[in-house]
């Protein structure tokens, strides 16, 4: 019978698992528009300070991804969040992605959050683009050439949108 | 004759003035995403810690506005910047924001960004997005009521975008 997912809050030693899978996603210039040559202390500052919580997915006690929530702007702009999430190379292709992002707009709605943004989706992500489409998110603006992908060169960026409506809400903001 | 606006590099004491018109904007809740409760250190932070660069604009020895320029993104975004302005009320209708903004168009380029972008223009503001589009940007994107209005309630945001490459680069980046 095969082990289930499970997705629960990050403690500070998971980031030993977490970071090798962070660095590898940033130094691979496909996704993510964060300094490629950023340290442990910048990615714990990224992914697990300044977020309002982060989660990880783990199978057999493996660590195979994580996601954090934040705010996605401030005071009259706060009852949008942001997401980001990461899955380890040896993972992908399982579901582990869907997974977490199913789990984040439900755990962004408890927070009280009424919809969810991603600011720069990677238009050549395309796998990206195709499941956070499926989980309900629009395209609702494109930035042109606004990333250098490492071997594409400039990619444009989609603005990514889903409100939270539709799930229960189970703490008020 | 009428006396000229100066617009200069913001130095540390210029933020006495460049405080109360920041925390007015804030406070009013029409244009920025950021707390409205926020203290000074957290304003400084946000002016004039994080930017690359904070002017400010002022006609004979009074401070009427001011703008930074900071990186929209890390890594493999940080071709493009983003800039925020801010004018004081008494200043306003006086072309203040427009020379501003082709300011820091020029600045910009100047530091070798290839583009601006704007992630959060409210869309009730329509002196802000027929000023910035007279100063060369599109709308690329629009966020459903993406922002709480102090008296308008939910409204839109716009992303708004302006290529560099119409002016003149004097360094590389």
């Amino acid at each position: 019978m095969p082990v289930p997912l499970q997705i629960r809050l990050m403690t500070a030693s998971d980031f030993d698992a977490v970071w090798p899978i962070l660095r590898g996603v940033v130094q691979a210039r496909e996704t993510y528009a964060w300094d490629p040559e950023m340290d442990r202390a910048e990615g714990w500052r990224l992914w697990a300070a300044l977020p309002r919580a982060t989660y990880v997915a783990e199978r057999d006690g493996v660590i195979l991804g994580s996601y954090y929530i934040k705010l996605n702007a401030g005071g009259p702009g706060d009852h949008v969040c942001n997401a980001g999430y990461i899955v380890a190379p040896e993972a992908r292709g399982q579901g582990v992605a869907g997974a977490l992002c199913a789990h984040s707009l439900a755990a962004a709605r408890r927070m009280g959050f009424a919809a969810m943004q991603f600011n720069a989706v990677v238009a050549s992500n395309h796998v990206a683009v195709r499941l956070w489409r499926k989980h309900g998110f629009i395209i609702v603006g494109t930035v042109p050439g606004a990333y250098r992908h490492a071997t594409l060169g400039r990619v444009d960026c989609h603005i990514m949108y889903r409100p939270l409506d539709d799930l229960p809400e189970q703490t008020g903001k």
